[in-house]
């Protein structure tokens, strides 16, 4: 592999240059964090994983017309993106109460809320991610009322077709983290769906047990995360052949 | 005084029947509280000052075009309301970085913001007064699109009236936190202001110096916080001509 600059590096990807401008390879590491980083760890293979469960997701989802920023998975770990503007807003979508939702009100966790809910954080680790409004997003410049308006629409489009998709093999969508940028072509910008949708950023419990198969495993310490991921991306059908027990494997591989 | 029901009991106000169907007596106690409830104490003198100087805003609000649920004072330390069903959330509006925002986004105190904020507060002790968007305050029932949108442009008109009031008497309205409610008349709803407007719930500073003349100098130790209040109702020529020696007075009288 020959030397390739790295653009950013975050907790649980890196970002490379490109083969061509206005590209860059994600490459998925098996860190995981929690809590504002307060709590770290490995889990083995979860990188080769989420860039399965991502790229899958991200094709379906381009498939009914939401834009994204992917282009091809190309080896075991790295998929190639497009380059976009991040917008600093980490975008949360709410089915049932779950999480720091269910703190914030004392809702017992797995009450389905009374319609789906969307939630804006402010991206940034020093300031640990505070809940802001389409006030403070405007005011201070991170995104505009008509760039909300497109990211509302499309987190609420891919809510729904997610849904459908993991109900479909079983899963309830509690709730689930995405990020969008701004993808510039010539003169024209369009909001398009980035960063990565995984078991990182899903809550996802199995319809029949309710069990968590999602790093909510990993932040509470139940055990079996690995499995887990690959319980998902079992029922999606796309375990990579070799099976869990090769998930290691190579960093960067054809 | 012969004996009235009592309606409510909050931390600085307690409400009684009033002397008609669809009224209340809104009466002002000296008692202060801060850091949802964690600091208490009493501010001698705060009920007259803050009567006097809600009934002013109100009126002058209600000359312009803000409905309000307040009829007039009927002494010291008590004043007639219409009663309203109270929205449960309050509504805060920020001019200048200082308090819980400074915080959350590591701002310098004193830091004007890009522009006017307006936040959403739910009203809940048991909570901790948690921050809500206009996703939680529909989802959960609280208020409607429609009700949300008619108490934002209450908001910003009474936040360019106040912060034009409080400049000509060489204040700066840093921010300000307001109630609303729902005034049934007949078959129609309409929304009004409701609780009080005070320096128990404004930051008022001297435009000259900086000087907190408001409720911080009670949070934060700072001393002389009658005084500060008094010092607002002077400047605003509403000082009871009794003087503040004798702000204590009788609890109720005419």
């Amino acid at each position: 592999m020959s030397r390739r600059r790295q653009v950013y590096e975050g907790k649980a990807k890196v970002l490379y240059e490109g083969p061509e401008p206005g590209t860059l390879i994600q490459y998925f590491k098996d860190d995981a964090t929690a809590f504002n980083n307060q709590k770290k760890g490995v889990i083995t293979g979860k990188g080769v994983l989420n860039n399965r469960i991502s790229e899958y997701l991200m094709i379906k989802l381009g498939e009914v017309g939401i834009p994204t920023h992917f282009i091809r998975r190309v080896n075991m770990r790295e998929q190639l993106i497009k380059e976009v503007e991040i917008i600093p807003i980490e975008v949360v979508v709410r089915n049932v109460a779950a999480g720091s939702i269910a703190q914030r009100f004392k809702l017992e966790e797995g009450t389905p809320l009374p319609r789906s809910i969307v939630e804006y954080y402010y991206k940034s680790d020093e300031l640990g991610d505070p809940m802001v409004t389409e006030e403070h997003i405007t005011a201070f410049g991170w995104a505009t009322y008509q760039e909300i308006d497109e990211i509302l629409n499309l987190a609420l489009r891919i809510n729904d077709f997610l849904s459908g998709l993991f109900t479909g093999i079983g899963l309830r969508l509690i709730d689930f983290k995405v990020e969008f940028g701004r993808l510039w072509e010539d003169e024209d910008m369009r909001i398009v769906l980035a960063d990565e949708i995984s078991p990182d950023n899903c809550r996802l419990w199995d319809a029949r047990t309710n069990e968590k198969l999602d790093k909510d495993r990993f932040r509470r310490d139940l055990g079996n995360v690995q499995e887990a991921y690959a319980e998902i991306a079992r029922r999606l059908g796309i375990l990579p052949e070799a099976g869990p027990r090769d998930l290691k494997g190579p960093e960067t591989m054809q």
